[in-house]
């Protein structure tokens, strides 16, 4: 007999047929005249309930059925007698594949976020990791579904890097060197030649520049993999080992790029509420009450388009009022996440796309406007989590480019390759970043970030 | 105006209408009547042809057009006059992006691959490259495609890992730790627990055992990332950073895991037929000869489904009646290249799936069958290339797999989470991997596994 999977059999209405289903008992009920237990197999948040006569099996195989083990039933599909279910399992039989003890640590219910950390392998078998990972599979598909259906093609830009160009952050070295013996110069610098790739390397810390060299052949390139960054950061919004996905496009312009942003930010989103439904209203339930809410609103509203020069005169006319900030407000500052939640949640109440931000605080490669002072940088704010994405036109003249490389003293040896785009038929051409666990973190309302990926990587932190 | 791709202009008959297309300069053929301008944005393998009026425009400009240059045309779209293509543009302007030098590397036509690999940011505007990249594109599409319709959820390993279990390989060691000042206990070992993740960390080799926890919580994963091999291997076959697929799914028994595993690959294979058909007639045409047929073949064969001790049997019958191999045959061996070639492509002449093969060649964790001897082992074996995926099904029972843990003496200290999948609720299950690269080498008709990953990392090499 086949098996089904509990996310079918909870939609056959074959009443009277006999089915087969296999998975982990959530719970078991017993009473004199009945047994129930509930079953899954993560095919779905909902569980599959098989009512037991405890008359017609042996009492020692029943005691065994706790929460956790494993078993296969066969039984006859009816009509369910309880509310919120359409159908349940008249059980005919057990096979038992495997018990689980007392010690079981995912027995109890209502256990703290930090408690299941420690048990990562075993959390993902509870209802809200479950919905968590399911969420995720899904923004996933939807985001390989978007780029493809909309002509990009799929980058895979390396993990292992010779280039520290962007300075995006602190990286680990990779090395295959025995640190035991590690042979040095006359002037006492340690050797790499005899390292694995004959140089120093690294873990990257973003594919985007290895990205424009596949939009400047490919037309429109995305990545989708993982960046590491090795910063001692112990905080809810940070990982050491995080996926990054960074869409790069070819004779794009700034309009044109924030029309992306907003078109894909919105069919993932959309994508959720769409094809998550069951998961999403569990968390809305247990995890946080708006959280449907805010996700219909951000499929609804069109994003506010703010230059950062009009974004600063708003908070400068706030304080002018009375409105306090921690940070002072000036033209030429980095924006707190004070200043992004005050013009997203209070002033516009909807999503923003920022542009053309002073080019001190943006990165080298940025294409200048012709005022000199901005550069055409385009990051979209959402409300709870601030920066969802981080993207820009790139400059594409050779010489200001390498004026704007001089200017900041950035080490650029390792990166004639990069510059060739620039020398070789350089194209106007733009993209953005955007952090998986981010937006997993804004679709699931999910407050840590270590609760959004299977085996989160923080300082002092690799297990599993 | 809205620019149009080429992959869309050359199927649109709207003749008489003005377009825009933006590109980068393939070929420039001039006359005193007429220039012609092959123009290529990396959507298709096609080009289209620009038609220039010289007197119309200013000769410097024209003299600019050469192999490389980027440029943005507006021109009306008439029916083509030359065979081979639809459509043709008038051009009625042109802007320059950006020239090309003569010194541009992709210059001349038939370099050799070996050439082009010290310029592969450059060689992704080739022709080939970017027949090769739109096909890698589409079987990732394909893979994520295959899974999420049969209900998979693509699941996260971790890249840095603690544990090196498996052994499948050296590993890439991964610190922060300042390596000239590295502090060392009284018996001279390094101490880590100053490093980032406070104890010796590498890069993973293989995403299957954490895949097993993914499996025996949500049902049925994949994984889909890089993984790392420092091997010094310097071979067409051997990458040190590869992509692999490895899906996991509770409740499979062996002919089930055979039937995914058929399944699957031929869904792939069907996928490229289907819709990579501009890229694999062309190298069909300049690479492999045979590879289209190759690819039909693997489509319409069911595949031979051969125990291992049959094929031993069948290698022992060959070298009965003269057939010589270079390794001798005997029951349990690891079977050779020339072993598995001749079973596949002489003996067969299609697919295997081989099956139980002797425990000692195969890893700790597989199904000891009922002889004791053999394991439930199951590895697609193509013409060509040889074992494309690697699979089993798992062995779960708690007892049995850690008699064959310690009859192997494996350290098993940091695995406990592993083993806990066998202590509670342990379930029947198996999975495969799949080299992402190898599979890109089977549907290109490529050689070496350098040319079908945008930038290769190889023993010493670690460019771009």
């Amino acid at each position: 007999m086949k098996r089904i999977k509990v996310v079918d059999v909870l939609q056959c209405t074959d009443f009277g047929t006999v089915v087969n289903v296999k998975g982990w008992v959530r719970t078991h009920r017993s009473s004199k005249a009945v047994d129930f237990i509930a079953l899954n197999d993560g095919s779905t948040i909902k569980n599959v309930q098989v009512v037991v006569n405890p008359a017609d099996f042996d009492e020692a195989l029943l005691k065994q059925l706790t929460t956790g083990a494993c078993i296969s039933v066969i039984g006859r599909l009816v009509e369910s007698q309880g509310l919120g279910q359409l159908s349940e399992i008249q059980c005919q039989s057990i096979e038992l594949y495997g018990t689980c003890g007392s010690d079981y640590p995912m027995q109890k219910k209502g256990q703290s976020f930090e408690y299941m950390r420690q048990y990562a392998h075993l959390r993902l078998r509870t209802n809200t990791f479950g919905a968590v990972m399911r969420i995720r599979h899904n923004m996933a598909i939807a985001i390989h579904k978007y780029f493809h259906d909309h002509g990009f093609f799929y980058f895979h830009t390396p993990i292992i890097t010779a280039s520290d160009c962007e300075g995006a952050g602190e990286m680990f070295q990779v090395t295959t060197k025995n640190l035991y013996d590690l042979k040095k110069s006359e002037d006492g610098k340690i050797i790499y030649t005899d390292d694995f790739f004959g140089k120093m390397t690294s873990l990257t810390v973003s594919g985007q520049l290895e990205g424009e060299l596949g939009a400047t052949s490919l037309g429109q390139i995305y990545t989708f993999g993982p960046t590491f960054r090795a910063e001692n950061s112990n905080t809810p919004r940070h990982l050491a080992e995080f996926w990054m996905i960074e869409p790069e496009v070819a004779f794009v312009d700034l309009p044109e790029l924030m029309d992306l942003e907003e078109d894909f930010i919105k069919y993932c989103v959309r994508w959720a509420l769409d094809n998550c439904k069951d998961d999403l209203e569990f968390l809305n339930k247990m995890i946080d009450k708006t959280l449907i809410e805010r996700l219909q609103g951000i499929v609804k509203e069109s994003f506010v388009r703010l230059p950062y020069t009009e974004g600063i005169e708003i908070l400068e006319g706030a304080v002018a009022q009375g409105r306090k900030f921690e940070f002072p407000v000036t033209w030429g500052m980095d924006l707190a996440s004070e200043h992004e939640r005050f013009l997203v949640e209070e002033h516009f109440k909807r999503p923003i796309i920022m542009t053309d931000y002073p080019k001190d605080i943006k990165a080298f490669y940025m294409k200048i406007n012709d005022d000199g002072k901005t550069v055409q940088g385009t990051d979209v704010l959402f409300p709870q989590i601030g920066e969802i994405i981080g993207g820009s036109v790139r400059e594409e003249s050779y010489d200001k480019l390498m004026s704007e490389i001089e200017r900041r003293d950035i080490p650029m040896k390792d990166m004639w390759w990069y510059l060739d785009t620039r020398k070789y038929g350089t194209c106007p051409h733009g993209g953005f970043g955007l952090g998986f666990e981010r937006l997993i973190l804004f679709v699931t309302g999910m407050q840590n970030i270590r609760d959004v990926i299977p085996f989160p990587r923080t300082p002092k932190t690799a297990e599993f």
